[in-house]
C-alpha cells in the first residue's frame, strides 16, 4: 500500500471524528498506542505486535491529517540517504 | 512511496546499526521522537512538524524491522473499514 493511500484511508475512516475530538486528544491517544506497542514488543505475541504497529501507524497518520502534513513528504528526506550524514547506509555511528 | 519500500529503505539505512543497539534502545529512541513530535505539534513550525512526523515513522519502521513485522501486513486490517465496527467511515462513536 502507498503511504499516501493509507493516509487517505485514515482520513476516510476517522477524519471527521478525529477533528471533532481535537489535536491534543489525538496526541494523547497516539501516546497510549505507543505504550501498548512498547508492551507488545516486550512481552506480546507476534499477532499482538502486528496489531499494535498497525495502531501506532494509524494514529500517526490521523494526527498528520489533522495537522495538514503529508507523510510522503515527511519521509522524503530519507530517500537519498541518512538525513544527518547523507550516507547509505547511515555512517553516523 | 510504498510502505514496503519505506520499510526496506529503513533497513538499508539503519538495519545493521539498529540491531547492534538493540530493541529496548530502539523503543526508547522512538519514545524520544514521539516527544519531539508532540512538542512540534503544540508549538513548532510546519517544517518542524513535517520533520518530526518523518522521524517518528522512520523509528516505527526500524523497530518493525527488528521485530520482523511487515508494516503493510500491520495496516491491512484497516483496509476494509474500522477494525472495531467494520464501517467506513468508522461508526464507533
Amino acid at each position: 500500500m502507498e503511504i499516501t493511500a493509507f493516509q487517505q484511508l485514515m482520513e476516510d475512516l476517522y477524519g471527521t471524528a478525529d477533528r471533532e475530538r481535537g489535536i491534543p486528544a489525538t496526541v494523547a491517544w497516539l501516546c497510549e498506542e505507543l505504550g501498548e506497542l512498547a508492551q507488545a514488543v516486550r512481552k506480546g505475541s507476534k499477532d499482538q505486535q502486528v496489531h499494535e504497529f498497525g495502531d501506532v501507524i494509524a494514529w500517526v497518520a490521523t494526527l498528520a491529517n489533522q495537522m495538514g502534513v503529508d507523510l510522503t513528504d515527511a519521509v522524503e528526506r530519507y530517500a537519498v540517504g541518512c538525513p544527518r550524514c547523507a550516507s547509505m547506509p547511515c555512517a553516523c555511528a
